[in-house]
């Protein structure tokens, strides 16, 4: 039984809400258990210098925490270096959406995915990759409404993250901010839609950890992953009325 | 007859949602039409080292806009340079609280306001003082509940803020950003509960203005300020339920 | 009476000196009192890229302090971040010599104004200000020369800037350093030849300050600026002698 | 067969040189193929001030190009940015050597492993980590020789870590840059020298893979650790002459 | 004959006035031909940090160019860095100064020679280090009367600099502008009041130059230092009247 | 008799390794005694915009030291700044090389000479510039081999550097770390292949040196150049085997 009284496969409650920034061509706010991020996703003309030749679109996520989003106030991301928490997870999470659409499909525009988060409770990359994708399938109607595209085309697969880790030798889905600072390892997985892995991250915080329990790990995750692509599919069925 | 049907003195519809962030002492969502501020405030032990012998407290304030909250994505301030308009809202932001209470009771703490624009629509920076006049009281009430202060000591008067300006001669108040860009001189008010003005900021944007031109403009901005700090009172007076 | 001997309606001694770098356009050494700053004016080819589509030019300002024109050294604006207080002036004067010129006679030409203080003795952005008008009219005089322009087209009006503050609860004209950090409210206001307002930036330092008392130091400032255009006038009417 | 003739599960040959550098306590070649990184281990004295409370020591990686290290010029990270994908490897880096030690014996100093690359044909990341390793293992007979620990307190166990990748469709072992630029996923392993993992990163380039394309790549990694366990022993083994 | 009428081993007029900003200890300006740099002197409490353990004073240099004290504007120094040029010249001059003076007769202070260019005609980091020179000693006045340290303790030897360069075969002493971006090889010759070497540092600019043309340039520069000492003595023999 | 055994007049045991680094054109390990500096020549297509309209190729530097090449290590030039000891540096060696070709022979292409010091026993600037100038030369054949150039109309001498010092009083070639930390002036020289003088910096470290001493650094600066460019010599004779 865990702090929270879930079981260890089981997922924080989760509520996707679309249209939350109103200038935003896709916009979520993505809730698991207590953390809450903003997932804005933008269209705007042109490519990066260096994918001109390509002909090809692009896509690209920044991640930032808002100042008061920890209990303890975090500096924002003004100075001269972003530091390398923050370059990891908005890497992951552009390597993770650019997994699921055609960008050779896009023209010569870049889609932003703005991950910014209000609450942090521990899995918010992984909250960010999944938000976003909503966030990004809302930005591709609003592109075909403007005639830049047709969805269909671009989109290839929805994608998902979710984390699980291993504390006190038990392996446990959706780590909270709580469970991850006492995790022997933890694990953040993206996913597809037909259940196929995206990235694989598993790193031991203290000593190190079996092929055994990795294994275990992902199967918890595949598990997450699969209720996930079930909360997107249930937001997305309404209409946004826009 | 103003293009949304505002007459010349009316604000735009005022929404204060309190505890908006789960981990910030204080937390307001603030809405003035289809402005969105999220104004945090958060405590932190210690003071800038300048103030350190002064023995009093301190508060300071962030802005920064959503990269998606205008309708043009906006880089994010993480280069070497933050741009002269952020600093400039910032340094408003916080003279005008600071105006809201005695430094000298809060000892050795620091009070951040930050401000993030979630949707842009014109009059993010009095939205964003306003808002964060509520943010800052519920973060006293919760200094309190630590035992850092008493709110009653602290606190010295409400502060809010409106803008109002010169659209094809005609003084109005509250702009919306159609009429912000259309104005030919604005004018940013802060003032207490008193009616005395902490800060007036008044600009042509092309051309200049008379002396009886800002009269009614601060005339405007008045009757805007007093029913802000109605709306003000009125989220107050609710429990915030922690 | 103050320390200085002055009324609480009288300027400081004024001396401008035209002419003083050998080769900028424009140059002068603005002194108000103790305070000195000298302010230059180039003309540049071109303009910012994201005013190249409209065909007009573009004026703009820089602001610095030498480090030792204070008693104690400052820093130069040497790092990674330019201070807010720094932005804000060099804001201000821009904008308050734009409102100086019509920017569509300029062509694709850029008119750079840098004010460096030599003695900061307060007052050194409202210097900044009227001492960049000669300097800007020098400037032009020298682009009509070059053939780029006709001055007499491209400039519309005279701008001059002082300050006002409240002491000890007198209204006085024209702050020094010394009566600038015992000042309640203090009031910055920029002014065309018209007697018409550029800008008035009005903040209260400690307290706050009611609408008779912003009355009491906009009235002072009309008389101050009154008399700066005349001293503009006067350095003006002699030759050059270039 | 490979491009190079290798087998699947063949690594490159490997050459550990240490004593590269004079003045380093630890300082090591390592040579991959085609790949060579410099791996230097320095002792300072203090640890970051985070870490001061604890008591305990600290380890740390910094990774870098040489600008001619490939092909084309790299610039060199002298911005202000340092890009994501070198922080991410000495992040990397940095856990997987802190994995080898107990920072609780080193007291108040801090190991820095610069890991500086000579010439750059895949694996990088992973041939640093198992370079740092040697350098480490030097860096601590020196601190002991200067009577700071004891080597055997302060050591765990060896990591060693090589990259496995999917290129047309086969899993194969330790990809050179040729391979690399050509897979399909490619996976980076640390591990200790119990057979544990301390790290497992796996990346789809394109598409996605499956649970038993992953099985097959730690299969891959796990021999090729083995050998590179050895190739440290080995090297180890040999006096250092100092 | 040299294009303004000078003979070879002939200076630019020299006016050194002292005392020219009112709130620095010393402030010169300096005066070569067209050349125009303003050098301040300021004292300020405390050392550099590297500096603490030694127990004696420091002395260091910053030198800048207003924007407008070339033909074209040049950007100031705010960015993220320094332009080489610039590090070299304050580097020089903080060098050429520390000759001058005991540092440890300075106690814990730090003086800064700030040497900003008004008007850049070729010789400004020379006219740099000479007017400096008779900043500091006003500096070190003031510092006496201020009890700090007696200036007789602390001054160890005037300094002064000037070029010399080889331009169409001849060797020139103290080149202009036009002559400097004419000439073969330049150099810059610190001296001290014993007609010895602080600093040579000469430069071909094209081509190369021969033992007995770098002999040449000494020869010349050695006759202009001495006239510089003689009009830094004549300058400092009037009294300041502060 | 040196601390080392060597005559005054004596260099450090020279070294110069070609082909080090496998991708570049040009690579050279160049060991002086202790000293060992990285040298690599890049080939990179293009010109610096302010080198556009010219019409001639360019060619720069840039200096580095590794952070474990001093006993202390040192941090990296990441940062905003780079230091000024830095970019003196590599502003030397870049005229330096400029001084070995023609740069109108080199159409539109830069070429990159990056000095990265491995160990640093003192001289390190002078051995980047001897090194180098054989890296260039193997540039200069890859270019040939790519049909970009005929080196023998690129080149046009060679180019070597000397450190020269005085000690207790002696005059001494090539000084290491102990002899240079002790020296009361020091001297690097730059001279080509025709016994000419490029570059010479010579400065005093405390007190100051005569024109006789500065004749006599010279003299032995002359005999260290005149072997070094010997061992360049010999160095390149032998095929480098591409």
């Amino acid at each position: 039984m865990r702090h929270d009284g879930r079981r260890p496969d089981q997922l924080r409650p989760i509520q996707i809400t679309r249209g939350f920034a109103r200038f935003a061509p896709g916009s979520v706010l993505m809730r698991a258990g207590n953390t809450v991020v903003l997932c804005n996703a933008s269209i705007e003309p042109g490519v990066p210098e260096w994918r001109a030749a390509s002909g090809a679109g692009w896509l690209t996520a920044e991640y930032d925490m808002l100042p008061a989003s920890t209990g303890r106030r975090r500096e924002r991301n003004r100075g001269a270096k972003i530091d390398g928490r923050t370059q990891e997870i908005q890497r992951l999470i552009g390597r993770a959406l650019r997994a699921a659409i055609d960008l050779a499909r896009l023209g010569q525009h870049t889609i932003y995915l703005d991950c910014d988060v209000i609450d942090a409770d521990g899995g918010t990359r992984t909250a960010g990759v999944t938000g976003a994708f909503v966030a990004l399938c809302d930005a591709l109607a609003e592109g075909e409404r403007r005639g830049l595209w047709q969805s269909a085309d671009v989109l290839r697969s929805p994608v998902a993250a979710v984390s699980a880790g291993i504390v006190d030798g038990a392996a446990l889905l959706d780590l909270d901010y709580r469970e991850d600072v006492a995790a022997q390892a933890d694990c953040n997985v993206v996913m597809n839609g037909a259940g196929e892995f995206i990235e694989v991250q598993s790193t031991a915080e203290r000593g190190a950890f079996s092929e055994a329990q990795l294994g275990e790990l992902l199967r918890l995750a595949r598990l997450g992953v699969a209720a996930l692509l079930d909360e997107q599919r249930r937001a997305l069925s309404a209409s946004l009325g826009r």
